[in-house]
């Protein structure tokens, strides 16, 4: 079926995969590490800045502070990792925290979870790409002046990309992934290496520096208050670390193992990089401030609005590198790639997670049918509005974002976390074997330990950052939490409506006979066809009807029928004002008053075209009139398509659309098949 | 049926008119008269003011040319106008220049007027509004300083009334005309008495200024091409005569006399406004420039781009009732009001036209039918875009809009007249009596002269206007005639392809089986519905097809069906990716290869919801489905709606919808009842 034309794509984008196929591209932990990682690790060019940037506020001693902040974080880090390292063995199938709530705590927490984590992507695409802006503007001053612009730029070429849906590889993944993970940690090295063996001073671009603080002289209860801020702000390390959870089926077997083993791994290297980066902005003296037009002092002077101040992560790689140099150009490429990487996994996220409640009823059934590419485009878009709607607001400004930030991540790490703890004390009560009851205390415990320690840094980020822009995000989880219940309740009350009685189940609504009415305005191939098809059904009785609109054609189409022989008898409707609608809609509901037991069967002949605008010029009458006659009681309507030699332009299209690859398929892995039906059976 | 709710209503705007009713309400000439004619009529607002400005250009003295203009202009009313009522009484009923082409002189004529026409009604609309908003500012400063918003927002208003469907009256149409037409007698009667029997000098507040002339002492040829292009803007007169022989089916018997009176009494009075304004222009002394801003000179300095130069109906009116008095206040709003009201006779116009065009398959068919409120929106939709999109492109002046006027007029005025030559001289060979005869000859003669006549004023048209804008309407003609020709061609192309071949008809399109399938996703009532109809039905072999998205859904729905014992076989199809048209297309495809002389019907669940919201909730993959099975051969979809409670919510909107009037019915009066079918018959 490959055509010449197709050459080009082939060699672009390769063999197109058949969708079965898809089935067996499971990924191996060394591709499912960058596939999943690039969200966690990327927040590690903004985490560190924002730690400096919260204690700049009682001056530069504050800094001194940072270490422990940084301990604080990676033990956080390790809970939270081992925590969800119990959730991917206890549940296999990729349940997520959105599962795990809502089978353990009910459907309340569930729904909370998701409403948390929907917020979660939109403030993940938003604070991924503006920092990625800013992180590309280190090196090139011309996209951090149009800041606002860029970003919103990035997030339309996201957004069309999934659209289109891109096939997405592990490789578009790996390479950047692991080119900024070999950058930050030879960055790391060689810092460490100039410092320590060779003893160079290095200087970041702002080491001269000083800070005017905010406060001077902070103690007590608004040192530790700013302590906590601080640190709340250094969470945003931790985002995207459940990702793995709900990936769990994508990964190659053992898979809960493999994925365990991953998150362990991005663990890891996420801690590492995020107190290398911390040690080596402090070695370097990189000085930053929360409002750096005003706090931060050149020469006795404050640097005013026009200073950009650079991200963390480039200030360390000018001074351990050189500013402008190779390796410093690369890393800065690398990190803003892996940050825009990252805000493309809430572009699959979202979309997902939205299958997975559409499943549970709580948002349009349809968005349930994975690689329904409509349902996609309107998650897609919602998203995109959303996300390029707050850059705009907040200016595309990272530091400002990230205040919205981690509310909706901790939400869901807690109650995921209480799940859990349900969920091992649910099945104490039946295990016996007293190994694997050893093994659940145990992961209990661990469950317990994380449920607490998340719980108390979401209280201290609610506490500390609620004034500074977290009720925002806490007023988005609101939003999605009531339009979300109110689908349900739509959904319920339907299915209440539409319930089968149990007794005698199609009795009542059984009609005794049919009388069929084949629609005619002219006598042509798709009339007859309908009248052809009209009476293979051997309804009880059977009449054409044609609505007088104009009366030389009606004569016409008079003479014509009798001229033919056609053995239906043709019935006239007049229509004084020209409608088609209204005299056939009363017409059909003459014959039901007359026998209300009958059913009426409209045989509508429709042509079916190819193009948009050949619809604007057929079939319009026919759609309204389709359209009226189903608000009918006791009318069938029956289209007749005559496929038009255009529409063979519009079956190709549906063909082409048929290839589109859902986003997000690579994270999701193939569908279950282990309790899945044979195919094609028969139940009598 | 009526309700408490509808009491105010009923109250505003009368009993609701039943649509048989409709037919009965023929306008007698006092209401014609206004109804037709305040196109025609407004345009003494505007046209005595071009002449002016044109005669400008070569000084104060070419003013002198002045009424030897309006002369001209009469005698061309006065042919133009006895044109016309020959074409009323041929055409009685109501075919408009259109048909006359068309009729007469073949398809590209017709479609050549028809494109001009609808040039025209944009330009209608564009210019009436822009003229009314500069007579409303010479009593309103502010309206005339924000002439491009204000006329946009007039053009909105308009089209907002238009599209609910405003109940025509001829009351609304008279009160203002009249209000008018009598103002401006009142106007002429007052200014010649004051200046004739009290010898009053009147002066117009321009009446001190002077002019600078662009071309110093014109003369000869220069000259006479300059009195030819005053002369064209002066047949701006002449816009909307045709009008009337649209509308002759709307008047009471005898409809063609009634119209031809109305036609004489309206270009009486046209001209006489039309002259007695130009004489007192003279009288008082009103200067206008084509460049006022440089041209006009008050106290020997130009009087700059701050200067907003009045119309000269509102000129003579601040000189003979003085400037702010209450009959000049009144004059100015009754003018602005009557422009705005020949703007929406366009609004009118345009759908009707292309009501009958679509009865030619030139445009859309499902225009044709009259009160088809989406048909009639796009049309007016597209019609108040084009005039709003030019009265911004040329910032609402109706001195610069005019130069695009006419040209259509004009054009489809010479080829109706060829046309009526045409039709006399076929009716003149069959025609023995001599006294019909001697008619015809008389008949023929004044239609070539006014042909000679329309002719040459296109050309004199065409000449002087072209590069002053007159490019920019025949481009908009061009456009017109290549998509109602492209239209055409497709409508052909489609007709030939689905032309039923003549012997044995219905043969070879008859399958010989048929075979059914139900769609079913879970057992509730709509389906039961569905599989009750199909039962009916009798088809050869009839199953039940569900899709398995969901393993435990599909269990639970082949354990009920075997619990309620349903007498229909169930197919169970796979989808590893959670699809569901794929699947069932892909299975039907299988039928059809198996027995390719099989039919198969397959019937979907529908329900039927009351709201939008409702819609994004339901259906959607059904509807998806049934547009991929359209294009698969050989099958038939029905659509077994259920309709849920809230549905009703729908049905009520759809009955107010059966109430809306199609804008224009009045101007178009009732569809004929001499050529119709007897009601309800049946042919066998």
């Amino acid at each position: 079926m490959s055509k010449l034309t197709d050459v080009p794509k082939r060699i672009l984008i390769g063999r197109a995969l058949r969708s079965d196929k898809l089935g067996e591209t499971l990924l191996s932990k060394r591709i499912a590490l960058p596939v999943f990682a690039s969200d966690p690790l990327s927040s590690v060019a903004y985490a560190p800045g924002e730690v400096l940037l919260v204690l700049s506020v009682a001056g530069l001693s504050a800094y001194h502070f940072s270490p422990w902040i940084a301990l604080a974080v990676v033990v956080l880090m390790f809970t939270v990792v081992a925590s969800y390292r119990q959730n991917v063995h206890a549940y296999p199938s990729g349940g997520g925290d959105y599962e795990v709530a809502n089978t353990n705590l009910g459907p309340k927490a569930g729904l909370t979870v998701a409403s948390a984590l929907l917020v979660d992507y939109v403030l993940t695409v938003a604070v991924s790409i503006s920092s990625g802006i800013e992180n590309l503007g280190s090196a090139i001053p011309f996209v951090v002046e149009h800041k606002v612009a860029c970003a919103v730029a990035v997030i339309v070429l996201l957004t069309l990309m999934n659209l289109r849906g891109v096939k997405e590889s592990g490789t578009l993944f790996a390479i950047p992934t692991y080119v900024f993970v070999t950058g930050v940690f030879l960055m790391i090295a060689w810092g460490a290496y100039r410092g320590i063996v060779l003893g160079d001073t290095m200087k970041a671009p702002t080491a001269d520096f000083e800070i005017k603080p905010e406060h001077q002289g902070l103690a007590g209860f608004a040192l530790v208050f700013l302590l906590l801020r601080a640190f709340s702000s250094g969470c945003a390390a931790l985002t995207g670390v459940e990702a793995i959870s709900n990936g769990v089926p994508a990964f190659r077997k053992p898979k809960s193992k493999n994925a365990a083993t991953t998150l362990a791994l991005m663990g890891g290297l996420a801690v590492t990089m995020f107190c290398g980066i911390i040690f080596l902005a402090m070695a370097t003296d990189v000085r930053m401030a929360e409002k750096p037009a005003q706090d931060l002092i050149r020469d006795g002077v404050p640097v005013g609005p026009d200073y950009v101040q650079d991200p963390v992560i480039s200030q360390v790689a000018a001074a351990v590198f050189g500013d402008g140099t190779f390796l410093f150009v690369v890393l800065a490429a690398a990190t803003a790639l892996v940050l825009f990487l990252a805000a493309n996994t809430a572009y699959n996220g979202f979309p997902l997670l939205g299958s997975i409640l559409a499943q549970d009823r709580y948002l349009p059934r349809q968005l349930h049918t994975r690689g329904d590419r409509l349902a996609f485009s309107n998650g897609i878009v919602l998203l995109a509005g959303a996300a390029a709607l707050l850059v705009w607001l907040y200016g595309a400004d990272s530091t400002r974002l990230i205040q919205l930030y981690i509310v909706g991540v901790f939400v869901s790490f807690t109650l995921s976390q209480i799940g859990m703890v349900r969920h091992w004390n649910r099945h104490l009560k039946d295990e016996q074997d007293p190994a694997k009851r050893r093994h659940m205390i145990r992961s209990r415990a661990i469950n317990a330990f994380g449920a607490f320690f998340t719980g108390l840094v979401l209280v201290v980020v609610l506490a500390t950052k609620f004034t500074h822009g977290a009720w925002v995000a806490l007023l988005g989880m609101v939003i999605f939490y009531g339009t979300m219940t109110a689908i349900r309740r739509h959904y319920d009350s339907v299915a209440a409506e539409i319930a089968a009685a149990e007794e005698r189940p199609d009795e009542y609504v059984r009609p005794s006979r049919v009388r069929s009415i084949v629609l005619v305005s002219r006598l042509h191939k798709p009339t007859l066809r309908a009248l052809a098809y009209a009476k293979l059904m051997h309804a009880n009785e059977l009449e054409a009807l044609t609505v007088n609109v104009d009366p030389a054609d009606t004569k016409a189409l008079k003479e014509e029928w009798e001229r033919r022989g056609i053995n239906v008898p043709l019935k006239i409707l007049d229509s004084p004002y020209r409608e088609v609608t209204r005299p056939v809609i009363e017409y059909v509901k003459s014959l039901r008053r007359e026998s209300p037991r009958d059913a009426v069967s409209v045989y509508i002949p429709e042509y079916v075209v190819g193009h948009w605008y050949e619809h604007l010029l057929h079939n319009q009458s026919a759609l309204r009139l389709k359209g009226r006659l189903l608000f009918t009681p006791g009318v069938m309507v029956t289209s007749v398509p005559y496929q038009l030699r255009s529409s063979e332009a519009a079956r190709k299209r549906a063909r082409k659309r048929q290839e589109w690859n859902a986003p997000g398929a690579v994270r999701r892995g193939p569908v279950e098949k282990g309790h899945k039906e044979p195919a094609g059976r028969n139940t009598p």
